[in-house]
Formats: structure tokens, C-alpha cells, sequence
């Protein structure tokens, strides 16, 4: 789209102000509507060095509240943001409900730049094309309104802004070596763009060019395609959008009415393969460590069915250095007004770490769906969705680990009643897991669809059967053993 | 997406028994909700030769109301069809609101074909892939439901099923010189068909692939996609989607205001001029017919300003075995029930003849937008869905010629005065031409931006200033001239 484009015409001076004045206030009166309807809105501004992003985004934020917007300028990734996934420090930065997030610059600078640089290759690039373009659908299909702009100017104009800035001593630092090597491969580059733009030009987040040859007319343009985008999104309201098949590799798995509980685990074989298989890990975790493998464990699991004391048998094992575990709660008002698994990206672990979740994304099709905190549609698209996030962690290179941890009705039943009994496990137990306990058939249903949908090859459920705690704590030792050992 | 697909795990026969009940029960139910919805769904179903799309399909359409359904199987292109666009017979067949229309066979298989067989190369694919992803953007765009099958078996599947139907006498014939060559080249040919799902899976209409390899369980998965794909369908209701930039190339033209209307024919030029230029007109409409050129007119203006008869200055130079002329009024029920765009595709010319429209698919951004008949999104929409069509009819090799015939209000008011004074001109005249003729701002609006939206490069307007009729029509007729002589 970029070669072929011929330019908006620039209006006349007088019309271009009249229209100025009114798009600023057509978005000055939109704010106020977007914090209404909760719309989040992601500003994605990409384009040639010296285009003038940066002075036209100063003049666009001026019609809105600063308590509405937030802009990131995303430069090269930080060594922290290297150890971890590629979209981790966008994903982080996605906006909240009701408000603006303006990134400039951002992941199109950055695959764009590798490929040019030969930093990737033609399949590395095609898996960075494949995860922005899931990334975007999966932001616009959960209701985020996401505007990319491209600031277009010609290689003798970029010369010509690049020599002015050279000339004065004041200017001089903000010409890049990068814009230096785009002004002198302006055709290379120009063809690179050109073909990201075509590669990840989707219905619902089109790219929009902007004539940025005048600044004037350059903030007009993203202006009225700004105000037209968020007429349209405000428009919508509880969108459905088509559930898309499973492309990831599944594999079969037992429903949890198939599978027996009654293994056990004499104290004496506990004590001794817990002590030699807690070894075992601490050797491994200095090798993971060392070879910067990054290890994500989550646990699911019926209420009092073991969760807490068999992450603790793991984590006894640990560097506290090295891993963190993390207990995931309702999500908190900043975490809610976000996509759902905006809280996870933001509690991944660095590479060489461990980050081990009590409870994890997969509330969104047990309790969210069960409790009717997000709609039909919401969570049927879920499945899909985590298992496009689990794949982003596997391409990452890191090891998965997801525990479902099972018991049957009496075993929760009495564990219930001892709890009750027990005064200091009391704290453990409230009306909401008694509440929980009515529905087990209803949980027992969506957790069979979860435990079909997302084992993938390269993330699959482990269940431990926990009717006996000990046997449930060696088991899951032994598979993190195996699964660490295949990868180093 | 196909090559890395891992096929989803095929149920014990007793639940695939159970899920099949469910899931036609569930697709005879959702009939009238889709019927009372409006909802128009297009089915296309793809696939390797022998792959069971034509017994699967059988099954389907049992537990659908023969009223509420159309089968076309999409063989090569007849000699007719190939005098049109390419997209044309694939455009025509779209079902109408409350509808399924089932393609067994479509535009994928034409596009790899012609790409696997070198009838086309990696240019004319791309353009093509372009038209496709426009076109199906543009059908969700209007709030159709587009579900796309491919029904995929293995290399030795396929040899398997292609040996038994020779063996017989009686299905010998059912095996084509394609399906034959599908098998021996089925690396290449898989290799192509991959490429063409990832190059079309959009995320409002993705790609759906079947595991055809048993019969009874290709139809489950086909018929669950399809009743969760219309219930998503049913949820969404006047859908506001984005508004693409325009990325073709617009020339820029006056606004009507601007245009002097003081131009005068004297009655003895224009009689030399109209002989003249119809005598080369005539020529000009052989050479036409011989090297298959088509020429596409569209006519639009104001309300008596004389499109009438500027027509027939045109169609008076041609033989009317090679022309057509198409008065546009308001769409008939099964045009209304269809893209706004529909009834035009159906009336495009075969290459070599002319087809002559007055009154245009400009409607829809003219007296659809004042009069309140599509919603502002819809119409908004319709500048870059329009610059689209266009295009495909300029790729297709037409000469596309479009004018604005303008007059002042005051001839218009003059014109209007005669004709109801004049018996024999009083049928001109209508209630609704008075109606009309009081919006003339708006329309000047609507008209400026029409006029500015959709002067592109390869279909530009021209204006004909028509207070002096005469005037006019020589300048259309030197017009269709040069642009005719122009591509030959």
C-alpha cells in the first residue's frame, strides 16, 4: 500500500485551519465519551525518521486531559525487556478502558529495523508478522480501538530535514545512525515498510498513511482519521466476534470423571524421593539459570485440593533469587479495566526465572464464565486466546508447566470440615468456597472444556491426583524434573 | 496455517453420534432466527480433490428449509463469465439477508489453480489476493456472515479414495485430470493452498479446516463451526466498522461552487461537432468490440439537468447490439436484500460492450445518506467500498467514465416550471423532485464530497456543465472519445 499511495490533496490554508479547529474540538468533546464507555484506545504512530511524529503527537495531545492519556516512546528494548518475550513491553503498555495510550514508535520499528539489519531472517520475521497480527486481533476483538499511523515522507524530503538538522549543533544529536542508514537505504527501506504495512493491514486495525511533508496538515490528517475511528468505536457496543478453530497442536486428555484417585504414597518413599528430587531441582534451577531458560508453572486446581503445599515442596527447592511465586486474586480495578491477560504479561518471568501462578488466566473460562463476569463470547474466544499467549511462551523458548490438581467431592468435603474444625486453618476456608462447592458439576463441565481446548503439545495440562497430598507433591516434582531435562 | 496443523481429536463414536443431533437440531433451530435477523450467510467450502465436500455438504443442507438456501458448484468460468471481472460470478452468487448461499468451490480453487499451473504469476496472484481480501472484508464490512471450509485429507488418503473411484467403471468419471494431478503434485500443491489460508485468513472471516478423512465427522466439525459462527452472527447488531483510508490515487477536483456554468453552444456548431464526434464514436464502438474493451458510463447530476438526453447523444452513435443503457431507480426487494454494490455487478457489460448507467451505485453516498437509508457508518464506508469496485473494473481492463452533469438552481427551477407546463414533458415532473429540490444544500454537500472522495486516477469525474444542454453533450461525447482512443 505504501509504493502505490498517491497523497491526500492538501487542503487550501484557510480550509485547513477551519478544519483544524474542528477536528481538535470534535476530540477535545470525545474524551469525555470514551471514559464513559469505557473504550480503550491504543495510538500506534510508526514512520520515517525526521517525519515529524513526535511534534504532531505534541499538538494532538493538547485536546486531551492529561489524566486521559499516556504517551511511551518505545526505543530500543532495555536489557530487563530483552529477557523477556517480544511483545512483553507492548502488551504491558496496552491503555486502560476510557483512555488513550499514544506509543511512538513501537513494534513495527523494531521488527522492521531487525529485518533490514539482517538481525532476523524471512521465518523469523513470518512468526513476528503471525504474533502482531494475533496480538491486534486479540486487542481489537476484546474491544480495544487500535489506530496505526505511518508518517510518510519522500527520501529527498527526509534529506533534506536530516541536513537542516545536521547543520546546527543544537539539532545535531537527534539525526540517529538509524535515520542516517534510512535516508541512505531509503528504497530498501521503503520496500521493507511497504510490505509490513501489506502484512498486517487487518479490517478491524487498518494502517493509516499520513502525508507528513507538512506539519500542519500532517496533525490535521491524524486528527480526522482519530475522531472518525473513535465515532465508529463508540458506536459499538458488547461486540461478538467469530470464534476462531484451534490451529495449535491438541492433544487427548482424560476427563477428570475418567481418572482414579486412589494412589497413594507411603511417608518413608515420600521423605526419601522428596529429598533426592528436591536436590534434583536445585541443580536444575542453577542450570536454568545459567542457560537462561525461563520455567512458567500455573496451578489449577479444586478448592483445598493441595495447590499451596505442593507449590511449597517446588519452591522449597528454589533459589528465593530465582522464582517468584504469584497468588492471582480477583483482578484489581487497574487490572480489570484492561484485557484479561494484560495482569499475566505483566507477571512473566525474566529469562533464567521461575514464576509459579496459584491460580491463573484460566479463571476466565472456570470462574469468569461460571459467574457470568464476562460474556458467552468472551470466553468460548478464550480458549484460543490462551493458547495463542502459551504459544507466544513457547516461541519465547520457555518451558510450561500447567497442573490441574484433583480431588474428589468427599475429599473436599472433608478437608472442608477439618479445616472448620481446625482453628488455625480457619482462615482457609470462607462461605465463597462453600458456594463454589454447589456448583461442582457446573465447574466440573467447564474444566473438562478447558482440559480438551488448551492442551496444545506445547503446553500441556498434568494432572496430579491429590486424594493423597504426598503422592500429588512427588508426581508434580518428578514431571517438573522431566520436562526441565528435555529442555536443557 | 495447514501445514503445521495438528488435527483436533475425533470423538468415540457415541459422543460424535450425540454431538451430531445436537448440532443439526441446533442449525434447524437458528433457520428463522437468521431469517427474522436478516443475517446473510455465505458459505464456501474448499479442498483437496475427493476430499467428501459434495457428501458432507448433502448432509448439511438436510436440516435447512429448501427456501432459505442456494447451492452453486463453482466450475471453471464459462465463456460468458470469463468476459467479465474476476470476481463478478463470485459477487452475483452472494445470498440475500436471511439466507445461506453454499459455494462448493470458489475463488481459492481459481486462484491457486491458475497460480499451481502457471496461468498466472506471483504479480497477478497478489493482486488477486488483494481483490479477495477487499472483497470478503467488504461483505463482513455489510454485516454478512462469511464461514470458509477447507476439507483436508492426506496425500494417501487422497490416492486411496482417487484409486477405489477408478477401479469402478461407474465413478471412473468422477476423478477429473485435475484431482489426478493434485495427487502426484500434492507437496506443491499443499505448499500453495497453505500459502493462500495465511494470505486470507482475516480475522472477521478466517479459515476453518475440516479433517475430512471420515465422513460422519467432517460433517460434526463442519456443522458446529457453523452454528457457532451464527449464533456469534446473530449477537451483533448495526455493526460500526473502521473506515479505511483511502489508499488509491485521487486527483483533485473542483467543488461545485467553483464551476463556471456560462458555457454556450450556437445550434450550427453543435450540429457539425455532434455529426462528427458520433461518426468517430461509432468507429471507435467496432474497435471496441474487437479487442474486447468494456466501457462502463456512469451517469449522475441534478434533477432535470439533462442526463436524458445526453445519453442519447452517446447512444446514438453505437450499434445497440454492443451497448446497454440501465436506469437506476430505487433497489427491488431482492436487490435491497443484497450488498448495496450487488445490483451493479450485475449489470456490468461483457468485455467489448458498453454498459451505460443512469443513475449509479453514487446512491448510496448521495440520496441513501439523506434520506437516512443506510446508517452514517454505511455510507461513510461506501466512498473507499466504491473507489474498490472501481478498481476491480479498472484491473479488469475497463474504461471507466463518470460524470457530473451540473446546472445552477435557477435552470433547474426553470426546467422544472416548463416541464409542468409542457403536457407532454409533465410525467418528468414529480412531488419528489420538489422534494429534492429543497435539499439542494445538503445534496451540494454530499455531492462536493463525493466528487472529492472518489476522483481517483483510473476513474476520475468529469464534470458537464449543462445549462447549455448542447454544450454538454458535445463535451461528453469528446470526452468518451479521447478516454476511448486513450486505451486503444
Amino acid at each position: 500500500m505504501l509504493k502505490n499511495w498517491n497523497k491526500p490533496q492538501r487542503p487550501e490554508e484557510n480550509e485547513l485551519e477551519e478544519r483544524l479547529i474542528e477536528a481538535r474540538g470534535r476530540l477535545f468533546a470525545q474524551q469525555s465519551r470514551i471514559k464513559e464507555h469505557k473504550l480503550p484506545v491504543l495510538i500506534l504512530m510508526e514512520g520515517w525518521g525526521a517525519a515529524g511524529k513526535g511534534s504532531v503527537l505534541a499538538k494532538v495531545i493538547k485536546n486531551i486531559d492529561p489524566r486521559f492519556f499516556k504517551v511511551a516512546t518505545m526505543d530500543k528494548p532495555t536489557e530487563e525487556e530483552k529477557r523477556k518475550p517480544f511483545l512483553y513491553r507492548y502488551f504491558v503498555r496496552i491503555p486502560e478502558a476510557g483512555k488513550f495510550m499514544f506509543l511512538d514508535g513501537g513494534w513495527m520499528d523494531e521488527i522492521t529495523k531487525d529485518r533490514l539489519h539482517e538481525k532476523s531472517n524471512e521465518i523469523q520475521y513470518k512468526e513476528r508478522i503471525g504474533s502482531i497480527r494475533r496480538f491486534e486481533r486479540q486487542l481489537t476483538d476484546n474491544g480495544y480501538l487500535v489506530l496505526k499511523f505511518f508518517f510518510h515522507i519522500s527520501e529527498k524530503e527526509q534529506k533534506k530535514r536530516l541536513d537542516g538538522l545536521r547543520e546546527d549543533k543544537n539539532t545535531r544529536w537527534r539525526v540517529s545512525e538509524n535515520d542516517s542508514w534510512q535516508n541512505r537505504h531509503y528504497h530498501k527501506c521503503l520496500e521493507a515498510y511497504g510490505q509490513y504495512l501489506d502484512d498486517t493491514n487487518l479490517p478491524a486495525a487498518p494502517w493509516y498513511l499520513v502525508d507528513a511533508k507538512n506539519k500542519k496538515w500532517a496533525e490535521l490528517q491524524m486528527l480526522e482519521i482519530m475522531v472518525n475511528g473513535i465515532d465508529t468505536a463508540l458506536q459499538n457496543h458488547a461486540l461478538a466476534t467469530p470464534l476462531l478453530q484451534n490451529t495449535f497442536p491438541l492433544e487427548p486428555i482424560a476427563r477428570l470423571s475418567e481418572i482414579s484417585l486412589d494412589q497413594t504414597m507411603p511417608e518413608e518413599e515420600y521423605k526419601e524421593l522428596l529429598d533426592k528430587y528436591q536436590k534434583r531441582l536445585g541443580e536444575l534451577h542453577n542450570e536454568l539459570y545459567r542457560k537462561k531458560v525461563p520455567v512458567i508453572m500455573a496451578y489449577e486446581g479444586w478448592d483445598a485440593a493441595g495447590k499451596g503445599g505442593n507449590i511449597k515442596r517446588i519452591t522449597g527447592a528454589l533459589d528465593p533469587r530465582g522464582y517468584e511465586v504469584h497468588p492471582i486474586a480477583s483482578p484489581q480495578p487497574n487490572e480489570k479495566a484492561r484485557h484479561y491477560l494484560w495482569r499475566f504479561w505483566n507477571r512473566l518471568p525474566k529469562t533464567g526465572h521461575i514464576a509459579i501462578f496459584d491460580r491463573t488466566w484460566y479463571g476466565r473460562v472456570m470462574v469468569e464464565r461460571l459467574e457470568g463476569f464476562c460474556s458467552e463470547n468472551d470466553w468460548q474466544r478464550a480458549y484460543n486466546e490462551i493458547n495463542e499467549f502459551e504459544h507466544e511462551l513457547n516461541e519465547w523458548g520457555a518451558v510450561i508447566l500447567k497442573f490441574w490438581v484433583q480431588i474428589d467431592k468427599d475429599t473436599q468435603l472433608m478437608r472442608f470440615q477439618e479445616r472448620e474444625n481446625t482453628p488455625e486453618k480457619r482462615w482457609k476456608i470462607t462461605e465463597e468456597d462453600w458456594r463454589n462447592r454447589e456448583k461442582w458439576d457446573q465447574y466440573e463441565t467447564a474444566v473438562n472444556e478447558m482440559l480438551q481446548k488448551t492442551n496444545t503439545a506445547y503446553a500441556p495440562w498434568h494432572v496430579l491426583e491429590s486424594n493423597d497430598k504426598k503422592y500429588a507433591r512427588i508426581k508434580a516434582l518428578k514431571i517438573v524434573i522431566e520436562e526441565i531435562e528435555k529442555v536443557l
